[in-house]
Protein backbone atom coordinates (compact mmCIF):
# COMPACT_ATOMS: atom_id res chain seq x y z
CA UNK A 1 0.00 0.00 0.00
CA UNK A 2 1.48 3.49 -1.11
CA UNK A 3 0.03 7.24 -0.35
CA UNK A 4 1.23 8.97 -3.25
CA UNK A 5 0.88 12.90 -2.62
CA UNK A 6 1.31 15.01 -6.06
CA UNK A 7 1.59 18.92 -4.83
CA UNK A 8 -0.75 21.57 -6.27
CA UNK A 9 2.28 24.15 -6.66
CA UNK A 10 3.07 25.88 -10.03
CA UNK A 11 5.56 24.20 -12.82
CA UNK A 12 4.24 20.53 -12.39
CA UNK A 13 4.36 18.61 -15.17
CA UNK A 14 1.91 15.94 -14.14
CA UNK A 15 2.57 13.63 -17.08
CA UNK A 16 5.57 11.86 -15.30
CA UNK A 17 3.44 11.22 -12.21
CA UNK A 18 0.16 9.97 -14.42
CA UNK A 19 3.09 7.75 -16.62
CA UNK A 20 4.37 5.84 -13.05
CA UNK A 21 0.80 5.37 -11.58
CA UNK A 22 0.01 3.56 -14.53
CA UNK A 23 3.14 1.27 -14.75
CA UNK A 24 2.23 0.40 -10.78
CA UNK A 25 -1.27 0.04 -11.26
CA UNK A 26 -2.62 -2.45 -10.32
CA UNK A 27 0.52 -4.34 -9.16
CA UNK A 28 0.86 -1.89 -6.15
CA UNK A 29 -2.29 -0.80 -4.20
CA UNK A 30 -2.45 3.05 -4.30
CA UNK A 31 -4.02 6.25 -3.17
CA UNK A 32 -3.16 9.32 -4.84
CA UNK A 33 -3.51 12.56 -2.91
CA UNK A 34 -3.91 15.85 -4.92
CA UNK A 35 -3.83 19.53 -4.06
CA UNK A 36 -4.35 22.51 -6.41
CA UNK A 37 -2.87 25.22 -4.62
CA UNK A 38 -1.47 27.31 -7.88
CA UNK A 39 -4.19 26.78 -9.50
CA UNK A 40 -6.90 27.84 -7.31
CA UNK A 41 -4.65 31.06 -6.99
CA UNK A 42 -4.11 31.76 -10.62
CA UNK A 43 -8.44 30.84 -10.97
CA UNK A 44 -9.18 33.67 -8.11
CA UNK A 45 -6.88 35.99 -9.69
CA UNK A 46 -8.40 35.74 -13.47
CA UNK A 47 -11.51 36.95 -11.22
CA UNK A 48 -10.10 39.78 -10.04
CA UNK A 49 -9.85 38.55 -6.80
CA UNK A 50 -7.02 38.11 -4.53
CA UNK A 51 -6.05 34.76 -2.44
CA UNK A 52 -6.36 35.93 1.42
CA UNK A 53 -3.61 34.58 3.28
CA UNK A 54 -3.90 35.39 7.26
CA UNK A 55 -1.11 34.43 9.90
CA UNK A 56 -2.68 33.11 12.77
CA UNK A 57 -1.76 33.93 16.69
CA UNK A 58 0.58 31.57 16.28
CA UNK A 59 2.32 32.25 13.54
CA UNK A 60 1.07 29.74 10.66
CA UNK A 61 0.06 31.28 7.39
CA UNK A 62 -3.24 29.95 6.23
CA UNK A 63 -6.00 30.60 3.28
CA UNK A 64 -8.86 32.66 4.73
CA UNK A 65 -11.39 30.45 3.55
CA UNK A 66 -14.80 32.18 3.25
CA UNK A 67 -17.30 30.78 0.94
CA UNK A 68 -16.88 32.03 -2.04
CA UNK A 69 -13.59 30.59 -1.87
CA UNK A 70 -14.59 27.47 -1.04
CA UNK A 71 -16.89 27.12 -3.72
CA UNK A 72 -13.69 28.06 -5.69
CA UNK A 73 -11.86 25.26 -3.67
CA UNK A 74 -14.88 22.41 -4.82
CA UNK A 75 -14.48 23.70 -8.83
CA UNK A 76 -10.92 23.95 -8.87
CA UNK A 77 -9.20 20.62 -6.52
CA UNK A 78 -12.51 18.54 -6.70
CA UNK A 79 -13.22 19.55 -10.58
CA UNK A 80 -11.17 20.50 -13.03
CA UNK A 81 -7.93 19.30 -11.27
CA UNK A 82 -9.71 16.09 -10.00
CA UNK A 83 -11.30 15.17 -13.09
CA UNK A 84 -8.46 16.28 -15.02
CA UNK A 85 -6.01 13.70 -13.24
CA UNK A 86 -8.96 10.84 -13.32
CA UNK A 87 -8.98 11.58 -17.09
CA UNK A 88 -5.27 11.16 -17.76
CA UNK A 89 -5.45 7.94 -15.49
CA UNK A 90 -8.39 6.70 -17.97
CA UNK A 91 -6.80 7.21 -20.65
CA UNK A 92 -3.84 5.21 -19.48
CA UNK A 93 -5.93 2.28 -18.76
CA UNK A 94 -6.45 2.74 -15.25
CA UNK A 95 -9.92 2.60 -13.28
CA UNK A 96 -9.35 5.66 -11.52
CA UNK A 97 -12.12 7.10 -9.16
CA UNK A 98 -12.12 11.00 -8.15
CA UNK A 99 -13.03 11.77 -4.84
CA UNK A 100 -12.93 14.53 -2.37
CA UNK A 101 -12.76 14.10 1.20
CA UNK A 102 -16.39 15.03 1.80
CA UNK A 103 -17.41 11.94 -0.57
CA UNK A 104 -18.61 9.18 1.79
CA UNK A 105 -17.34 11.06 4.87
CA UNK A 106 -13.76 10.21 4.20
CA UNK A 107 -11.84 12.94 5.73
CA UNK A 108 -13.53 14.92 8.77
CA UNK A 109 -12.53 17.69 10.57
CA UNK A 110 -13.33 20.47 13.13
CA UNK A 111 -14.52 23.56 11.97
CA UNK A 112 -13.81 26.85 13.89
CA UNK A 113 -16.67 29.31 14.17
CA UNK A 114 -13.66 31.96 15.13
CA UNK A 115 -10.29 32.33 13.98
CA UNK A 116 -7.61 34.78 15.52
CA UNK A 117 -5.43 36.22 13.38
CA UNK A 118 -2.54 38.64 13.36
CA UNK A 119 -3.49 41.53 10.75
CA UNK A 120 -1.37 44.59 10.59
CA UNK A 121 0.41 43.66 13.43
CA UNK A 122 -3.16 43.74 15.68
CA UNK A 123 -4.68 41.09 16.54
CA UNK A 124 -8.21 40.33 15.31
CA UNK A 125 -10.88 37.83 15.05
CA UNK A 126 -12.25 36.84 11.94
CA UNK A 127 -15.84 34.73 11.10
CA UNK A 128 -16.54 32.66 8.21
CA UNK A 129 -13.84 30.69 7.90
CA UNK A 130 -14.29 27.15 5.95
CA UNK A 131 -11.40 25.41 7.26
CA UNK A 132 -10.10 23.32 9.96
CA UNK A 133 -7.61 20.57 11.08
CA UNK A 134 -7.95 17.20 10.00
CA UNK A 135 -9.62 14.45 13.07
CA UNK A 136 -10.60 11.66 11.50
CA UNK A 137 -9.96 9.48 8.49
CA UNK A 138 -12.84 6.94 7.60
CA UNK A 139 -11.25 4.36 5.15
CA UNK A 140 -14.20 1.93 4.31
CA UNK A 141 -14.86 4.05 0.69
CA UNK A 142 -11.45 3.73 0.10
CA UNK A 143 -10.70 0.26 0.59
CA UNK A 144 -13.72 -1.10 -0.97
CA UNK A 145 -12.34 0.93 -3.95
CA UNK A 146 -9.29 -0.91 -3.75
CA UNK A 147 -10.69 -4.16 -3.50
CA UNK A 148 -12.73 -3.63 -6.15
CA UNK A 149 -10.17 -2.77 -9.17
CA UNK A 150 -10.36 1.02 -8.65
CA UNK A 151 -7.58 3.80 -7.84
CA UNK A 152 -8.92 6.55 -5.79
CA UNK A 153 -7.96 10.09 -6.30
CA UNK A 154 -8.55 12.27 -3.28
CA UNK A 155 -8.38 16.04 -2.71
CA UNK A 156 -9.28 18.23 0.33
CA UNK A 157 -12.03 19.73 0.95
CA UNK A 158 -13.04 17.73 4.16
CA UNK A 159 -16.27 17.35 6.43
CA UNK A 160 -16.87 19.27 9.67
CA UNK A 161 -18.62 18.52 12.50
CA UNK A 162 -21.82 20.11 11.25
CA UNK A 163 -21.47 18.34 8.00
CA UNK A 164 -19.90 21.51 6.06
CA UNK A 165 -17.44 21.28 3.20
CA UNK A 166 -14.02 22.54 5.33
CA UNK A 167 -10.08 23.18 3.65
CA UNK A 168 -7.63 21.28 5.46
CA UNK A 169 -4.16 20.59 4.11
CA UNK A 170 -3.07 18.37 1.77
CA UNK A 171 -0.28 17.22 3.00
CA UNK A 172 -1.58 16.03 6.43
CA UNK A 173 -4.89 14.84 4.63
CA UNK A 174 -2.04 12.28 2.97
CA UNK A 175 -0.14 11.82 6.01
CA UNK A 176 -3.50 11.08 7.85
CA UNK A 177 -4.58 8.36 5.04
CA UNK A 178 -1.23 6.65 4.86
CA UNK A 179 -1.52 5.93 8.80
CA UNK A 180 -5.03 4.79 8.71
CA UNK A 181 -4.41 2.25 5.24
CA UNK A 182 -1.15 1.31 7.20
CA UNK A 183 0.73 2.56 4.12
CA UNK A 184 4.34 0.88 3.60
CA UNK A 185 5.25 4.31 2.52
CA UNK A 186 3.77 7.91 1.60
CA UNK A 187 5.76 9.84 -1.69
CA UNK A 188 5.50 13.50 -1.55
CA UNK A 189 5.93 14.63 -5.47
CA UNK A 190 6.61 18.62 -5.59
CA UNK A 191 8.80 20.91 -7.88
CA UNK A 192 11.40 20.76 -6.27
CA UNK A 193 13.90 17.55 -5.92
CA UNK A 194 13.82 17.18 -2.02
CA UNK A 195 14.63 18.88 0.59
CA UNK A 196 17.75 21.01 -0.12
CA UNK A 197 19.99 22.55 2.99
CA UNK A 198 20.81 25.80 1.52
CA UNK A 199 17.90 26.34 -0.89
CA UNK A 200 19.40 28.02 -3.22
CA UNK A 201 21.77 25.37 -4.18
CA UNK A 202 20.40 22.37 -6.14
CA UNK A 203 23.32 20.00 -5.07
CA UNK A 204 22.96 20.31 -1.79
CA UNK A 205 20.33 18.11 -1.39
CA UNK A 206 19.63 16.03 2.42
CA UNK A 207 19.23 12.81 0.98
CA UNK A 208 18.08 10.88 4.74
CA UNK A 209 16.55 12.32 7.36
CA UNK A 210 17.11 10.13 10.22
CA UNK A 211 14.31 10.73 12.96
CA UNK A 212 15.39 8.04 15.51
CA UNK A 213 18.45 10.98 15.23
CA UNK A 214 18.23 14.22 17.16
CA UNK A 215 20.69 15.99 15.35
CA UNK A 216 19.38 14.44 11.70
CA UNK A 217 15.87 16.23 12.37
CA UNK A 218 16.95 19.10 14.13
CA UNK A 219 19.50 19.87 10.95
CA UNK A 220 16.61 19.37 8.36
CA UNK A 221 14.34 21.39 10.44
CA UNK A 222 16.43 24.11 10.12
CA UNK A 223 17.30 23.45 6.65
CA UNK A 224 13.23 23.80 5.54
CA UNK A 225 11.56 26.97 5.42
CA UNK A 226 8.33 28.69 4.62
CA UNK A 227 5.78 25.80 3.54
CA UNK A 228 9.00 23.17 3.52
CA UNK A 229 8.80 23.41 6.66
CA UNK A 230 5.38 22.10 7.58
CA UNK A 231 6.26 19.40 5.13
CA UNK A 232 9.01 18.39 6.79
CA UNK A 233 7.40 18.54 10.36
CA UNK A 234 4.58 16.29 8.94
CA UNK A 235 7.24 14.20 7.04
CA UNK A 236 8.95 13.34 10.70
CA UNK A 237 4.98 13.02 12.31
CA UNK A 238 3.90 10.41 9.86
CA UNK A 239 7.44 8.17 10.79
CA UNK A 240 7.20 8.71 14.55
CA UNK A 241 3.33 7.70 13.91
CA UNK A 242 4.51 4.33 12.20
CA UNK A 243 5.06 4.98 8.77
CA UNK A 244 7.95 3.26 7.50
CA UNK A 245 8.97 5.23 5.03
CA UNK A 246 8.04 9.02 3.54
CA UNK A 247 9.84 10.84 0.68
CA UNK A 248 9.88 13.63 -0.62
CA UNK A 249 10.83 13.25 -4.38
CA UNK A 250 10.87 15.47 -7.69
CA UNK A 251 7.73 15.33 -9.70
CA UNK A 252 9.49 16.57 -12.45
CA UNK A 253 11.80 13.58 -13.05
CA UNK A 254 10.90 10.40 -15.28
CA UNK A 255 9.40 7.76 -13.03
CA UNK A 256 9.00 9.84 -10.33
CA UNK A 257 7.16 7.52 -7.62
CA UNK A 258 9.71 4.56 -8.46
CA UNK A 259 12.57 6.90 -8.25
CA UNK A 260 11.34 8.00 -4.85
CA UNK A 261 10.99 4.46 -3.52
CA UNK A 262 13.94 3.58 -4.98
CA UNK A 263 16.62 5.84 -2.92
CA UNK A 264 16.02 9.39 -5.54
CA UNK A 265 14.66 12.46 -3.01
CA UNK A 266 14.73 12.94 0.49
CA UNK A 267 14.25 9.90 2.62
CA UNK A 268 12.53 10.08 5.96
CA UNK A 269 12.73 6.95 8.46
CA UNK A 270 14.06 5.85 11.80
CA UNK A 271 16.71 3.43 11.74
CA UNK A 272 16.25 2.62 15.39
CA UNK A 273 12.79 2.64 16.97
CA UNK A 274 11.32 5.70 18.08
CA UNK A 275 9.03 6.52 20.95
CA UNK A 276 5.87 7.58 19.81
CA UNK A 277 4.81 11.45 19.97
CA UNK A 278 0.87 10.32 20.21
CA UNK B 1 -34.67 1.43 -7.72
CA UNK B 2 -35.27 5.14 -8.67
CA UNK B 3 -33.40 7.56 -10.52
CA UNK B 4 -33.95 10.97 -9.80
CA UNK B 5 -32.50 13.59 -11.99
CA UNK B 6 -32.48 17.21 -11.05
CA UNK B 7 -31.75 19.65 -13.65
CA UNK B 8 -29.52 22.43 -14.24
CA UNK B 9 -31.85 25.52 -15.13
CA UNK B 10 -32.09 28.36 -13.70
CA UNK B 11 -34.49 29.04 -10.50
CA UNK B 12 -34.50 25.77 -8.73
CA UNK B 13 -33.96 25.16 -5.04
CA UNK B 14 -31.92 22.38 -4.82
CA UNK B 15 -33.25 22.23 -1.01
CA UNK B 16 -36.69 20.40 -1.38
CA UNK B 17 -35.05 17.61 -3.64
CA UNK B 18 -32.11 16.99 -0.84
CA UNK B 19 -34.63 16.96 1.83
CA UNK B 20 -36.83 14.28 0.06
CA UNK B 21 -34.01 12.31 -0.57
CA UNK B 22 -33.18 12.46 3.10
CA UNK B 23 -36.57 11.21 3.90
CA UNK B 24 -36.29 8.82 1.26
CA UNK B 25 -32.78 7.01 1.47
CA UNK B 26 -31.79 4.74 2.81
CA UNK B 27 -35.57 2.57 2.68
CA UNK B 28 -34.71 3.64 -1.38
CA UNK B 29 -32.24 2.85 -3.40
CA UNK B 30 -31.44 5.66 -5.53
CA UNK B 31 -29.02 7.25 -8.07
CA UNK B 32 -29.08 11.39 -8.22
CA UNK B 33 -28.18 12.84 -11.19
CA UNK B 34 -28.01 16.47 -11.87
CA UNK B 35 -26.93 19.12 -14.29
CA UNK B 36 -25.34 22.91 -13.77
CA UNK B 37 -26.46 24.26 -17.03
CA UNK B 38 -27.33 27.50 -15.91
CA UNK B 39 -24.68 27.47 -13.41
CA UNK B 40 -22.01 27.27 -16.07
CA UNK B 41 -23.74 29.92 -18.75
CA UNK B 42 -23.16 32.16 -15.49
CA UNK B 43 -19.85 31.27 -14.52
CA UNK B 44 -18.76 31.81 -18.23
CA UNK B 45 -20.29 34.95 -18.49
CA UNK B 46 -18.63 36.60 -15.34
CA UNK B 47 -15.50 35.74 -16.81
CA UNK B 48 -16.02 37.78 -19.85
CA UNK B 49 -16.59 34.56 -22.21
CA UNK B 50 -20.23 33.70 -23.91
CA UNK B 51 -21.33 30.39 -24.01
CA UNK B 52 -21.42 29.04 -27.84
CA UNK B 53 -24.57 27.18 -28.98
CA UNK B 54 -24.43 25.62 -32.55
CA UNK B 55 -27.07 24.38 -34.21
CA UNK B 56 -25.98 20.84 -35.84
CA UNK B 57 -27.37 20.20 -39.69
CA UNK B 58 -30.13 17.97 -38.23
CA UNK B 59 -31.10 20.86 -36.25
CA UNK B 60 -30.09 20.16 -32.54
CA UNK B 61 -29.03 23.10 -31.03
CA UNK B 62 -26.19 22.32 -28.60
CA UNK B 63 -23.23 23.93 -26.59
CA UNK B 64 -19.70 23.59 -28.25
CA UNK B 65 -17.21 22.73 -26.14
CA UNK B 66 -13.69 23.22 -26.66
CA UNK B 67 -11.15 22.42 -24.28
CA UNK B 68 -11.56 25.59 -22.02
CA UNK B 69 -15.26 24.78 -21.54
CA UNK B 70 -14.43 21.40 -20.82
CA UNK B 71 -12.39 22.94 -17.96
CA UNK B 72 -15.44 24.89 -17.00
CA UNK B 73 -17.86 22.20 -17.19
CA UNK B 74 -15.68 19.24 -15.34
CA UNK B 75 -14.84 22.60 -12.38
CA UNK B 76 -19.34 23.60 -12.48
CA UNK B 77 -20.60 20.43 -12.78
CA UNK B 78 -18.28 17.94 -10.89
CA UNK B 79 -16.31 20.75 -8.81
CA UNK B 80 -18.48 23.42 -7.51
CA UNK B 81 -22.40 22.02 -7.99
CA UNK B 82 -21.76 18.56 -7.56
CA UNK B 83 -19.74 18.82 -3.90
CA UNK B 84 -22.54 20.95 -2.47
CA UNK B 85 -24.81 18.50 -3.36
CA UNK B 86 -23.32 15.89 -1.62
CA UNK B 87 -22.33 18.57 1.48
CA UNK B 88 -26.17 19.52 1.57
CA UNK B 89 -26.83 15.13 1.62
CA UNK B 90 -23.98 14.78 4.19
CA UNK B 91 -25.39 17.27 6.29
CA UNK B 92 -28.76 15.42 6.31
CA UNK B 93 -26.89 12.53 6.81
CA UNK B 94 -26.87 10.92 3.79
CA UNK B 95 -24.04 9.07 2.56
CA UNK B 96 -23.42 10.39 -0.69
CA UNK B 97 -20.43 10.10 -2.82
CA UNK B 98 -20.26 12.76 -5.64
CA UNK B 99 -18.81 10.99 -9.53
CA UNK B 100 -18.86 12.23 -13.13
CA UNK B 101 -19.51 9.63 -15.67
CA UNK B 102 -15.87 9.44 -16.47
CA UNK B 103 -14.76 8.28 -12.70
CA UNK B 104 -14.75 4.53 -12.86
CA UNK B 105 -15.65 4.34 -16.38
CA UNK B 106 -19.39 4.38 -15.48
CA UNK B 107 -20.53 6.35 -19.05
CA UNK B 108 -18.67 6.22 -22.10
CA UNK B 109 -19.71 7.80 -25.51
CA UNK B 110 -18.29 8.50 -28.71
CA UNK B 111 -16.69 11.86 -29.57
CA UNK B 112 -16.84 13.30 -32.89
CA UNK B 113 -13.52 14.95 -34.23
CA UNK B 114 -15.51 16.73 -36.29
CA UNK B 115 -18.64 18.85 -35.63
CA UNK B 116 -20.73 20.03 -38.79
CA UNK B 117 -23.24 22.67 -37.87
CA UNK B 118 -24.90 25.90 -39.37
CA UNK B 119 -23.95 29.37 -38.53
CA UNK B 120 -24.99 32.29 -39.91
CA UNK B 121 -27.36 30.41 -42.50
CA UNK B 122 -24.04 28.54 -43.63
CA UNK B 123 -22.53 25.20 -43.13
CA UNK B 124 -19.49 24.92 -41.24
CA UNK B 125 -17.38 21.80 -40.21
CA UNK B 126 -15.89 22.70 -36.20
CA UNK B 127 -13.15 21.45 -34.68
CA UNK B 128 -12.03 20.84 -31.07
CA UNK B 129 -15.33 19.53 -29.98
CA UNK B 130 -15.25 18.03 -26.54
CA UNK B 131 -18.70 16.06 -26.51
CA UNK B 132 -20.63 13.23 -27.89
CA UNK B 133 -23.13 10.67 -27.89
CA UNK B 134 -24.07 8.21 -25.22
CA UNK B 135 -22.68 4.54 -25.78
CA UNK B 136 -22.30 2.55 -22.75
CA UNK B 137 -23.19 3.19 -18.95
CA UNK B 138 -21.17 0.69 -16.97
CA UNK B 139 -23.44 -0.22 -13.36
CA UNK B 140 -20.08 -1.89 -11.64
CA UNK B 141 -19.01 1.40 -9.21
CA UNK B 142 -22.91 2.46 -8.60
CA UNK B 143 -24.08 -1.29 -7.68
CA UNK B 144 -20.72 -1.16 -5.68
CA UNK B 145 -21.68 2.00 -3.87
CA UNK B 146 -25.63 1.40 -3.61
CA UNK B 147 -24.77 -2.31 -1.76
CA UNK B 148 -22.56 -1.05 0.74
CA UNK B 149 -24.60 2.19 1.87
CA UNK B 150 -23.39 5.18 -0.09
CA UNK B 151 -26.17 7.08 -2.57
CA UNK B 152 -24.14 8.11 -6.08
CA UNK B 153 -24.41 11.49 -6.64
CA UNK B 154 -23.43 11.91 -10.64
CA UNK B 155 -23.18 14.55 -13.14
CA UNK B 156 -21.83 14.74 -16.74
CA UNK B 157 -19.23 14.42 -18.61
CA UNK B 158 -18.60 11.12 -19.59
CA UNK B 159 -15.75 9.36 -21.36
CA UNK B 160 -14.73 8.75 -24.79
CA UNK B 161 -13.37 6.33 -26.75
CA UNK B 162 -9.82 7.88 -26.23
CA UNK B 163 -10.36 8.04 -22.49
CA UNK B 164 -11.19 11.88 -22.85
CA UNK B 165 -14.05 13.87 -20.77
CA UNK B 166 -16.66 14.28 -23.12
CA UNK B 167 -20.00 16.73 -23.21
CA UNK B 168 -23.22 14.46 -22.82
CA UNK B 169 -26.69 14.80 -22.18
CA UNK B 170 -27.61 15.15 -18.62
CA UNK B 171 -31.09 13.53 -19.21
CA UNK B 172 -30.06 10.85 -21.39
CA UNK B 173 -27.58 9.92 -18.84
CA UNK B 174 -30.12 9.57 -16.18
CA UNK B 175 -32.42 7.76 -19.10
CA UNK B 176 -29.52 5.28 -19.94
CA UNK B 177 -28.81 4.64 -16.33
CA UNK B 178 -32.06 4.35 -15.28
CA UNK B 179 -32.55 1.19 -18.10
CA UNK B 180 -29.26 -0.19 -17.44
CA UNK B 181 -30.55 0.00 -13.38
CA UNK B 182 -33.67 -1.66 -14.43
CA UNK B 183 -34.76 1.36 -12.45
CA UNK B 184 -38.92 1.03 -11.71
CA UNK B 185 -39.11 4.69 -12.63
CA UNK B 186 -36.97 7.96 -13.32
CA UNK B 187 -38.12 11.67 -12.23
CA UNK B 188 -36.99 14.41 -13.82
CA UNK B 189 -37.26 17.66 -11.76
CA UNK B 190 -37.19 20.69 -13.27
CA UNK B 191 -38.09 24.23 -12.90
CA UNK B 192 -42.01 23.87 -13.73
CA UNK B 193 -44.66 21.48 -13.44
CA UNK B 194 -44.50 19.02 -15.33
CA UNK B 195 -45.38 19.46 -19.57
CA UNK B 196 -48.05 22.29 -20.47
CA UNK B 197 -50.31 22.10 -23.37
CA UNK B 198 -49.91 25.85 -23.73
CA UNK B 199 -46.51 27.05 -22.12
CA UNK B 200 -47.60 30.39 -20.71
CA UNK B 201 -50.68 28.81 -18.85
CA UNK B 202 -49.63 27.19 -15.66
CA UNK B 203 -53.20 25.12 -15.38
CA UNK B 204 -52.64 23.27 -18.82
CA UNK B 205 -50.25 20.98 -17.18
CA UNK B 206 -50.60 17.61 -19.16
CA UNK B 207 -51.13 15.20 -16.53
CA UNK B 208 -50.64 11.66 -18.45
CA UNK B 209 -48.92 10.42 -21.38
CA UNK B 210 -50.07 7.07 -22.22
CA UNK B 211 -47.15 6.07 -24.67
CA UNK B 212 -49.14 3.04 -26.48
CA UNK B 213 -51.61 5.57 -27.49
CA UNK B 214 -49.96 7.18 -30.82
CA UNK B 215 -52.90 10.23 -30.17
CA UNK B 216 -51.51 11.22 -26.71
CA UNK B 217 -47.82 10.71 -27.42
CA UNK B 218 -48.20 13.34 -30.37
CA UNK B 219 -50.21 15.64 -28.49
CA UNK B 220 -47.38 15.89 -25.57
CA UNK B 221 -44.73 16.36 -28.95
CA UNK B 222 -46.92 19.18 -30.32
CA UNK B 223 -46.89 20.94 -27.16
CA UNK B 224 -43.07 20.54 -26.15
CA UNK B 225 -40.98 23.19 -27.03
CA UNK B 226 -37.23 24.21 -27.41
CA UNK B 227 -35.15 22.06 -24.48
CA UNK B 228 -38.55 20.28 -23.44
CA UNK B 229 -38.68 18.29 -26.87
CA UNK B 230 -35.76 16.85 -26.40
CA UNK B 231 -36.93 16.37 -22.59
CA UNK B 232 -40.15 14.49 -23.75
CA UNK B 233 -38.69 12.59 -26.36
CA UNK B 234 -36.45 11.38 -24.28
CA UNK B 235 -38.95 10.36 -21.58
CA UNK B 236 -40.78 8.33 -24.35
CA UNK B 237 -37.88 6.58 -25.64
CA UNK B 238 -37.13 5.65 -21.87
CA UNK B 239 -41.00 4.29 -21.51
CA UNK B 240 -40.45 2.46 -24.71
CA UNK B 241 -37.50 0.68 -23.97
CA UNK B 242 -38.66 -0.65 -21.12
CA UNK B 243 -38.86 1.99 -17.21
CA UNK B 244 -42.27 1.38 -16.16
CA UNK B 245 -43.04 5.31 -15.41
CA UNK B 246 -41.15 8.17 -15.95
CA UNK B 247 -42.41 11.49 -14.69
CA UNK B 248 -41.27 14.74 -15.31
CA UNK B 249 -41.78 16.91 -11.63
CA UNK B 250 -41.56 20.51 -10.36
CA UNK B 251 -38.78 21.13 -8.68
CA UNK B 252 -39.66 23.86 -6.37
CA UNK B 253 -42.21 22.38 -4.47
CA UNK B 254 -42.24 20.53 -0.91
CA UNK B 255 -40.89 16.77 -0.76
CA UNK B 256 -41.09 16.94 -5.13
CA UNK B 257 -39.63 13.23 -5.77
CA UNK B 258 -42.40 11.84 -3.36
CA UNK B 259 -44.94 14.15 -4.95
CA UNK B 260 -43.91 13.08 -8.50
CA UNK B 261 -44.12 9.33 -7.38
CA UNK B 262 -47.54 9.95 -6.52
CA UNK B 263 -49.40 11.84 -9.43
CA UNK B 264 -48.17 15.01 -9.42
CA UNK B 265 -46.87 16.60 -12.75
CA UNK B 266 -46.60 14.92 -16.16
CA UNK B 267 -46.56 11.27 -15.86
CA UNK B 268 -44.85 9.03 -18.75
CA UNK B 269 -45.93 5.06 -19.27
CA UNK B 270 -47.81 2.35 -21.47
CA UNK B 271 -51.03 1.32 -20.15
CA UNK B 272 -50.84 -1.69 -22.95
CA UNK B 273 -47.78 -3.13 -23.98
CA UNK B 274 -45.47 -1.12 -26.71
CA UNK B 275 -43.00 -2.51 -29.27
CA UNK B 276 -39.66 -1.59 -28.39
CA UNK B 277 -37.82 1.15 -30.63
CA UNK B 278 -34.36 -0.37 -30.29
Amino acid sequence: MLVIKLGGSAGINTEYTLDDLATLWPGERVVFVHGANAALDAFMQAQGRQPRLVTSSTGQVSRFTDRETMDDMLAIYAGRTNKRLVEGLQARGVNAVGLSGIDGGIARGTRKDALRVVEDGKPKVLRGDYAGSLKEINTHLLTLLLDNGYLPVLTPPALSQHGEAINVDGDKLALRLALALDAKALVILSNTAGLLADVNDATSLIRQIDISSDDSTEAAMTAAGGRMKKKVQAGIDAVREGIPLVVFGDANTERPITAAMNGQGTQLNATTSVVSST
